[in-house]
């Protein structure tokens, strides 16, 4: 199979391979990505993912080159330094070397763990990334691993690309409404910061999550993953570009934070902070952006696209100011010039407590 | 200032600063290295060097940017997730983001640990080495962090090359015989894989440990270092000739194993694996490689080169087949061919048993 994707990292280019049922071709097509041959492999699966399709994974290795298997408890508090030491331990236990690969299957929280172990075990081995959810489009290329601290997320961690990324879209059948909402607010912002006939696209080919063929989710993958593999390609250790991929990010995670961590997911504090900074980017620039029919089409899947009552404004803006991208004084924002064109502004205070305390979403 | 050495890593060069009293100049040192500024410092210091030398190496520092510091036990045992941990920790309290830098003040203990806090703290922030011990002329340069895991040393860490290296040749006054004796072995192994005049060398300017100058300090320092930077130029990774500074480290890690971790320090065991490397390489190659001069030289300065009388053989053996070197059945050697001219060469297990039950140290 040709991959649907590669991807160049800093130290080496790999494949991204997109199409249902590839779990049951796991063994084959890591096999055909890896520049040297693996001495052993270990799969690292979220408990949950793996009730489902661990068997067909293991299914798919011949049975001299059985993986070991460490499962991780669902949920964003397997992304700790306690799990990540157990994890250690068993891929010493599991007696992995410098040849061995680590296999992630689950959504982000399994990549992004398994992927910091396998960055700092023996000062780095390979990995493979077998993404469970939609999110995990977005998580599973670039090369970002990490855990979080108890004092905030995602603070200790590598850039360690994987080797490959096998994406079976069939595994996204049995992931819940809430997760499908949660990743797709990054498909659309892919969408706005980089392809905007990508929205038109989405309008019309994904009118609900449920009603959706395995054929559009390979195409929705293939183009969302696109655009993130672009701007990482050209600058993976976000010194200048990648930090588009932010749009949205800087009031989501305040009021992921204000509102206490797991109320509300990611993806939906995402798209209220892109409706957000769209309405500051008209504001600043002086424009119109005409992206209502958008903000329309959110809402009827299912998107409360207003901030949530219990946030005080000025908490927001406290938070945004001690956000680890925040390098002075004002804070810098992903603004869109036009659609599909972002750029980092530094942005007076005043204007975001303005439309902050005026009210979002309702335009 | 200009560097006594430059050395390029794969992701940027950075300079080698070498001559005694430099910690009074250790902030505009620093500074002159960095290609962006820094926004802010701390300074991960052994106890035990702190309390002689960190005041010097704050008093540097202008009134608006002294760095944070956080203090570590002296000893290996500092090398650990708990510690880590901590670390990181103490490096978000003092609020350091993306652009600041850690530095290092102590020996490889010190260096390792606080070198992986800098590679994973937010994805990798820069550090500056502050070697304070002989041995750490090897470990801070080449850019290999990490700590240890109760199953094994130096298992978890990360390659994360320093962003400059400050070296005080006169805070190595004050180490004890034994570290200089730890260290020493080296750089007595960097003459015998690539600069046998530099053994030469030592054996006329270093007659002991504690006649020898600041100057020869110096040299010895620099010479010693050009030969690793040579090596982990050619092969950050370890994929191939950065095994040859593995010459004598077989053998040791087996010894340091079975006589338990801090009998006997690390560079006496590198000895003891050297004087093997260099018997056995003479047998596998059926040549006479000279080195009977050395040999007394090292005893002269306190080295006991004969395999401790409680490790077993065959046990040492076995250990060495499940070092993590070790690639597949038979142990690969770095052997010589002639002084100077390393290569890793796959050994039957019974010429090593032969040689090992034969004794060693008395040719
Ligand atoms: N590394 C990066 O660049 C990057 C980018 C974005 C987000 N992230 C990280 O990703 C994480 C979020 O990822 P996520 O949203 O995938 O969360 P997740 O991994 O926790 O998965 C969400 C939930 O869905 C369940 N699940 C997963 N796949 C399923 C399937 N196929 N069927 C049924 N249930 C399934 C899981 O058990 C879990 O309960 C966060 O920790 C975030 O920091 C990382
Ligand atoms: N990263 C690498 O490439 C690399 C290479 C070789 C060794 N290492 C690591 O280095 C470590 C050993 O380093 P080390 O031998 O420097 O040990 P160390 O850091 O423990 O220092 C040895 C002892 O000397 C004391 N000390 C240090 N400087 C002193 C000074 N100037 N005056 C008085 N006392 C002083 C320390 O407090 C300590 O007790 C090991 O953990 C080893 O794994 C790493």
């Amino acid at each position: 199979m040709k991959p649907s994707l590669t991807i160049t990292s800093e130290s080496h280019a790999y494949p991204v391979y997109i199409h249902q049922g590839l779990r049951h071709s796991t063994y084959e097509l890591i096999e055909q990505s890896l520049m040297k041959p693996a001495s052993a492999y270990m799969i690292i699966a979220d408990e949950t993912v793996a009730d489902l399709y661990l068997r067909d994974v293991l299914a798919s290795f011949p049975d001299n080159r059985k993986p070991s298997v460490a499962l991780v408890p669902s949920g964003e508090a397997s992304k700790s330094l306690d799990k990540y030491e157990e994890l250690l331990t068993k891929t010493l236990e599991a007696r992995l070397d410098r040849q061995s690969v680590i296999i992630a299957l689950g959504g982000g929280v399994t990549g992004d763990l398994a992927g910091f172990v396998a960055a700092s075990y023996m000062r780095g081995i390979r990995f493979v990334q077998l993404p469970s959810t939609l999110l995990a489009h977005d998580s599973s290329v670039g090369g970002k691993t990490g855990i979080n601290h108890p004092l905030g997320k995602n603070l200790i961690g590598a850039f360690h690309p994987p080797s490959a990324v096998v994406y079976d879209s069939e595994m996204l059948m049995t992931m819940p409404e809430k997760e499908w909402r949660s990743g797709f607010a990054e498909v659309v912002k892919h969408g706005f910061i980089a392809d905007p006939p990508f929205l038109q696209w989405l309008q019309e080919n994904v009118p609900s999550f449920s009603s959706c063929s395995l054929d559009t989710i390979n195409e929705l993958l293939k183009r969302s993953i696109a655009v993130k593999a672009k701007i990482v390609q050209e600058d993976e250790r976000e010194q200048g570009v990648r930090a588009y991929l932010n749009f949205g990010h800087t009031l989501a995670h305040s009021i992921e934070a204000e509102s206490g961590y797991g109320t509300i997911t990611h993806g939906e504090a995402v798209a209220i902070g892109m409706v957000f900074a769209l309405k500051l980017s008209e504001q600043v620039y002086d424009i119109d952006l005409q992206y209502a029919d958008t903000i329309r089409y959110m809402e009827s899947l299912g998107y409360h696209l207003s901030i949530p009552n219990q946030c005080d404004s000025h908490e927001l803006l406290n938070r945004m100011k001690i956000d680890k991208k925040t390098h002075n004084q004002k804070v810098h924002y992903v603004l869109l010039k036009e659609l599909g064109r972002p750029e980092l502004v530094p942005v007076d205070d005043h204007v975001i407590l303005q439309l902050l305390t005026g009210g979002v979403g309702n335009k």
